[in-house]
């Protein structure tokens, strides 16, 4: 095996960031390799749709605000439901279980200073299997990411149809 | 019902434009809709993971030079192929059977002169059942396109692993 694990980062003001990893999943799938997804900030608790298809494709998909119990009276809850996903995420990643890990929307972590850039990336550096893939999403990415990235791609808009009053469609944006 | 259907399309010299119109058919298919997926230009043939996916889910994916007998002595093959691709899209476009139909790479054939825009646009906005969703990849989206669709998105290339001489990696980019 020459496989190199890559580092993906899907960033940029547009649509698809989610939904390009998703296709990456559903390929990865269709191979029979092991993928987990972690959802740092968005879809709690919806039955959205790329969740019921993970739990009919039976892949990992993890939304961090299950289960998280907020105890700590110093920190805002946002800020530790995503701190709280961090630890899950690197659980996961240093298990060796999965070809290809998504932690999704996670540059929001790093933009909004809820967890150090140059920290996350070194624990990443040093924890990451050769082998495994790991992508990342969100809008913004830091330059430090880009720079740890093998493949990053921005998602710009060009055209929206919120612009014309058109509503979010289920099935098709979430 | 008030739902309308959209019309995306993914272009862009980045990577993404497939596998986010991959996301979007994962997502609907966790749904329960209907997809179509015509492939125009590539993977002809090829095991790759989108297809032995797509077979997994029973996801209607077609491959248009599958089945394909070149007849013509004035055609170019490729071309040939093509052509013949927008016709079984147009098939099944028509048929109101699909709640989602991809024509993915389908921007070659309007950049590359084999089907007139104009003409191909004039044909959807006639024909695309108002309820379905079109989704549209490929580089090069022709401004008549754009202005058609309700959502357009550019992946564009900010890093690629080919420039530090990485190959491509089966599951994640086939």
């Amino acid at each position: 095996m020459t496989r190199n694990g890559l580092v993906i980062v899907n960033t940029g003001d547009g649509k698809g960031k989610t939904t390009a990893a998703l296709g990456i999943v559903l390929r990865a799938w269709g191979r029979g390799m092991k993928v987990c997804v972690i959802q740092f900030l968005k879809h709690e608790g919806g039955a959205w749709g790329e969740v019921r298809a993970a739990n009919k494709l039976e892949i990992d998909w993890i939304k961090t605000g299950d289960g998280f119990t907020w105890t700590s009276r110093d920190m805002d809850e946002t800020t530790a439901k995503a701190l709280h996903g961090w630890e899950i995420a690197k659980e996961k990643i240093i298990s060796g279980a999965y070809d290809i890990v998504v932690l999704d929307e996670f540059t929001y972590l790093l933009t909004l200073g809820w967890l150090d850039t140059d920290a996350a990336l070194d624990w990443l550096k040093a924890n990451k299997p050769a082998e495994m893939h790991l992508i990342i999403t969100g809008r913004g990415a830091p330059q430090p990411l880009i720079d740890y990235a093998d493949l990053v791609t921005e998602m710009k808009n060009i055209k929206h149809p919120y612009d014309s009053g058109i509503q979010a469609q289920g099935g098709i944006e979430f």
